[in-house]
């Protein structure tokens, strides 16, 4: 890109007639509905009063996954992260974990990882690792997740994408937690939890539903069986 | 943010073991469909195969908008932009005029427009026309448009949304449009579409399908009558 100036300073400066900015609803869409001072400001009470009382117990969703495992990318991207803007934020709690069919080894006591689609996949696996511990509230990290995963770059892209969904994240901490101790205890932890898994995965996207199979009404059985693979991504 | 490397940079040059890139599936979610060769690299033929015949002629849908217009906002990320997502790109043709409840006068032969919400959403109107006439191809402007709507700032992301959904535009080209007098005839170009819509507009969003009312099948009726008003931006 031509401009030396950052181009939001070269728009403002520059564009005639259009004034400063004024202040307004300047927080992503997610927390239109976050509280009512959001709400009032974003103008979104009217929608945001249906969504204030979940009608039951939150669906749990858990999504073991590999950060460029194509069909993991598809299902966060097109069905999960649409499926969560456009329900009540109550309804749906979701759990991320990043590792799928990677190996760990540990050499001289650290933590170090092979994933299936090479070391950049290990290298996202880790960024959205330290992202989610950094962020914490997940209304505040997947956002940024979808972001990553949906654009040009799953690695690259990080600046970018906590400037637009997260100012408020340090991306120099999640940095530090990538590339020191912090990253590998986490990636552990997520191969603990990928490992525990009862019945194992067999590929990924691996999706549990309130910590096991698809309820009845959903076309799943109470009795364990193999589920039949999409195209995903086989061990 | 603390790092005086560029964040991806120092992640990449200091994540322990996680090595360098390996070429692969670097294209944002919204074109793994739209080559075989594409499809094939982000190995997603088998989602891509149902969706390369179209069922029916596409359904044209008009959003007429305001950049600030947190209705407007509401509608294009929660619903337009899902719904986009999860469809077939050939079911639905859309087409976006950002222009509205604006007011536009001509003042020694030049354009010049007063906004609803204020000068930075004639900023904002004016930053995704240009946009749109840089990029021509919707689907590589469509989600450059989510991410400033959806994000933190609808006027001071261009330059990282483009990172993430368009990283082969020229954000410069995009600056001398909004601030020269390209902008300002696109924009006019707006308005008459805006003025010509019959009936006229109640308020935004105001949507079209297929150059009118809802169909009947979706609850509309071929007779014109007054639509209800949601909670939208009233002149």
């Amino acid at each position: 890109m031509a401009p030396t100036l950052p181009l939001a300073l070269l728009l403002a400066l520059l564009a005639p007639g259009l004034g400063v900015a004024v202040p307004g609803c300047d927080y992503p869409a997610h927390l239109w509905c976050s509280s009512w001072e959001i709400a009032v400001a974003c103008q979104a009470e009217s929608h945001c009063v249906n969504l204030s009382r979940p009608a039951a117990a939150p669906v749990e969703l858990s999504l073991f996954y590999e950060s460029l495992c194509p069909a993991c990318r598809w299902f966060l991207v097109q069905q999960l992260f649409t499926a969560w803007l456009l329900l009540p934020s109550e309804a749906l709690t979701i759990t991320l974990v990043p590792y799928g069919n990677a190996e760990e080894r540990n050499v001289s006591g650290k933590w170090q990882f092979q994933c299936q689609h090479g070391p950049e996949e290990c290298l996202g696996n880790m960024i959205e690792t330290c992202l989610m511990h950094e962020a914490k509230n997940f209304s505040t990290y997947f956002p940024v997740i979808f972001c990553l995963e949906s654009g040009s770059s799953v690695t690259k892209n990080l600046e970018a994408c906590l400037q637009v969904y997260a100012p408020q994240l340090d991306g120099g901490r999640i940095a530090a937690c990538v590339q020191g101790d912090t990253g590998a205890e986490l990636m552990h932890r997520n191969a603990q939890l990928t490992q525990a898994l009862d019945p194992p995965h067999q590929y990924v996207p691996w999706i549990l539903i309130n910590g096991g199979e698809k309820p009845e009404a959903c076309g799943g059985s109470r009795v364990p069986k193999a589920p039949k693979a999409p195209a995903g991504c086989r061990r």
